[in-house]
């Protein structure tokens, strides 16, 4: 199967099939993409030819294609359809991890319904329980399929229990080895047990050394560990050390994208997940709110310099810098801040302390300071500016450059004792408090030079 | 095993021992880490201590904890190795992929000598292979070991040749098939492997629909094809579809996490992977360029404002929404590129047209431009403004916030097609110009706007 590419006329071919209803022309042309390719597909048409591939697909493909959807599109097709036909054609071919997401973001009452319609009564009491989870959990992302035996079997009865518990799996990375009370003792890689002679116990040739996690542990700590000792499958235990689940680490590559591009969405001002295809609205509520902190910034900097009305007249070369002061502090302090911020997401802050990473900043901070403040000092020496701008602008560039690291540094680490996000700190949020902190600096340092030097 | 914590103590505890050569003791503290826990740990040992403790660790942790350092730390530890001590006991005992990495970080002629030194003649030739890719392609990523098995033969013969080639092995998920040119024609579950009668033809129970990239692909198309169909694993081939390698999860997870991590700093304004524990010399280097692009900018934007030096001596209100006007236009461009940027990444940018998402982001631009800049216009209102500046700071944010939208949405574009990374849009440079852009727009609506109102 080659790569598949979505193109115009793909898409342009297929709505015309569609309207001339040529079910066995459609079935082929899609027969060969994958899932996710289809899904791709179903973006691009309206509801009710959405709704008709559907309905003469195969339930395996159509579950599998609205696991794949996102979370709008699939909302918008399964109101469309009953509970009944829900249950048997989709969350009966699901596997009960996907099963409980898709259900999870239905009311509880249509959850019910669903759930009631169910054949396979012992998958329908699987996803019950997962739905009790809390979606950023382990327990939210673990699925419920896995193969496990005793640690007392031998190679033959692993086998043969192992082909019989596989039938409904798609696929197997690891065997779990469980005591008689169900307790998690160790993996049995597949490798193993095909290298291993029949006769030869469980117990002798499983690995101890399992990491597992419990099921309230935090979707990114789940992330953090499977990326740290390179996972493919972590089980995930009770409190008492029972094994509930396990958790794959396709499901956590979605987790690691969505944390890494949380903080650059903070970071450039963009609440949710809007993608560029959603609609204007979409769009509108995910930036108006930050632009909106943008704003009233501003009109809180507007006030700040408007205390210096009387300097600004009489020397209105003054304002000439303001733009520079104010972009020099918020890079700066975005600077700082995006570094700490990447430091506690990987788990890779070291272990200096608080005060130890403030000293550091400050180090960068003079070295940087220093320099930039001099080479706009030689600027406005050249340039012929008069004295009190001169030292104005420099010495108000040192302080602000300074200061921002600090509260760039400062800001993150304490957000994140307090249980916020660190990455608000690169939001505009801080870039606005940095700015009219750099006005009032600016402004007061040009009072002070120009009462000296005029 | 538990999860690990690395902590102060403990790391004083180890360089006492180490102090004192208590080799015993500091071995069986280690034994039942994870070779990503040792790292952390001589992360925090000076060089003689790592190279201690390196000399009383046996091969196979020491080779997996060379692995796991960083670039830096592994270049400073093996230095200070002879290479035949490198060949013998850490590559020989290295995944290929891992290998070519190490190798690939060092001078021609130290490659060219550790290789030599190599016993396991085969691996030598395989390593020596990898170091012909570029290690952002689909070759720099792929290793050598796999097991394949060809499609005539049956699953006893199967299994017999998997147990020959498996022993050095770690982990095996997939089995390959290939023909008797070695051409890839599909892969083999362990799992169907293990369910099917002994005298079936490999041929009759194989997958067909496997997905494989040319070894010159592209890394982050790689991470790409990876994320979107839940591999675990993807075959490499040649151009004539011979099977080369694998590339598994575990080495993509970094590449998808590496790219996630570079939007994100190019935003900050931060070159290279600098993390809050490197030193204050690497900080300075990797900050420094951002800042001193954003001080030309600052100087150009203050020669734009001195242009207006007149108008601001007569009215320096106008002074006030300076950083409103250029804060709103960084915002809103930000948010517009972040955007781009994202969709681009993820490969979501659905089938729109340039000028399709220009349109968009023309009508997001216009309610929140008519929105802003409505309430400034309430604001300067009620504060009593002149009608002069009320009118220059509503339409200037008017005009600022689209023409921010359109640049955020157009830089991204146009630097994609030719092939810069779009990021480069959301990082200090582009913020700059917006800031200049915004400065201009602001005075000359200012000029016109006060010649008409007084």
């Amino acid at each position: 199967m080659a790569e598949f590419k979505l193109t115009r006329e793909f898409v342009d071919h297929i709505k015309q099939k569609i309207e001339i209803k040529d079910e066995i022309r459609i079935l082929e042309d899609i027969q060969d993409l994958h899932p996710a390719d289809i899904a791709d597909l179903y973006r691009e048409l309206d509801l009710e030819e959405a709704k008709y591939l559907y309905l003469i697909a195969d339930d395996e493909t159509a579950a599998d294609v609205i696991t794949e959807l996102d979370e709008d599109e699939r909302r918008r097709l399964l109101s469309a359809l009953p509970s009944e036909v829900i249950a048997k054609r989709y969350i009966d071919k699901m596997e009960s991890d996907d099963a409980a997401d898709v259900l999870g973001e239905m009311e509880e009452d249509r959850q019910q319904e669903v759930l009631s319609h169910m054949e396979d009564v012992k998958s329908a009491g699987d996803i019950a329980d997962l739905l009790n989870y809390d979606e950023d959990t382990a327990g939210g992302l673990m699925g419920k399929e896995l193969i496990k035996v005793k640690e007392s079997w031998n190679v033959t009865i692993c086998l043969r229990s192992m082909r019989r518990q596989g039938e409904e799996l798609d696929e197997v990375y690891y065997v779990y080895v469980v005591d008689n009370d169900g307790i998690l003792k160790g993996t049995l890689s597949l490798k193993r047990l095909l290298l291993s002679p029949t006769t030869r116990t469980v117990k002798d040739i499983y690995n101890e050394n399992v990491i597992a996690v419990n099921a309230n542990v935090p979707a990114e700590e789940v992330s953090a560990i499977m990326e740290r000792y390179d996972l493919v499958a972590l089980p995930v235990v009770d409190s008492i050390g029972r094994l509930l689940g396990r958790i794959t680490i396709d499901d956590v590559v979605d987790v690691i994208r969505e944390e890494a591009e949380k903080d650059y969405q903070l970071a450039s001002g963009i609440t949710d997940d809007v993608e560029s295809s959603d609609n204007v609205w979409s769009h509108t509520k995910a930036r108006m709110p930050w632009l909106f902190i943008g704003l009233m910034g501003g009109i809180l900097s507007s006030m700040v310099v408007s205390q210096y009305e009387g300097l600004i007249g009489l020397n209105p070369q003054i304002s000439f810098f303001m733009g520079l002061i104010a972009a020099m502090g918020g890079n700066t302090g975005m600077q700082s801040s995006a570094i700490i911020v990447q430091s506690l997401a990987s788990g890779n802050s070291g272990l200096d302390s608080t005060s130890g990473k403030l000293l550091k900043e400050l180090a960068v901070g003079v070295v940087n300071a220093a320099v930039l403040s001099s080479v706009i000092f030689g600027y406005n020496l050249i340039k012929g500016s008069d004295q009190a701008l001169t030292y104005t602008v420099s010495i108000a560039m040192f302080s602000v450059i300074l200061i921002a690291s600090l509260f760039g540094t400062f800001i993150p680490l304490a957000l994140k004792r307090i249980n916020i996000d660190p990455a608000v700190a690169t939001g505009p949020f801080v870039t606005t408090l940095n700015d009219i902190l750099g006005m009032l600096i600016y402004f007061t340092i040009g009072t002070f030079c120009y009462s000296i030097f005029l």
